[in-house]
């Protein structure tokens, strides 16, 4: 099984992960999603498509990293 | 027209000051809060009672500095 991992910048508190969490689990339902705020990792448990991740990041107010 | 002031230590977001302004204003409807992030100075349009703002920062998830 594998994952995909992305970097988030501009997540500040447990809020933030909340919002990226819910856009990015909103692609989908499957996938589990974990923030790790330090470093802004956000992995995904299934491989999700990158502009569907782009955009949810986006849309929840954040950037991807790279 | 008096009005009250407040350190709020913790917040680091646009959530942040959503969930202290939400949980103040819910003391009293007719006030209106406003929060400046950097210095965490949280201002009640009206006077309203010191302990119902520490239970609402405390519920949002924050402290009061002082």
């Amino acid at each position: 099984m594998s994952q995909s991992t992305y970097t988030v910048s501009g997540m500040t508190c447990g809020h933030c992960i909340a919002a990226v969490t819910e856009e990015i689990s909103e692609i989908d339902n499957d996938t589990e999603v974990a923030v790790d705020l330090p470093t802004g990792a956000v992995t995904s448990t299934k491989p999700i498509d990158d502009a569907d991740v782009r955009a949810a990041v986006e849309e929840a107010g954040y950037r991807l990293a790279a």
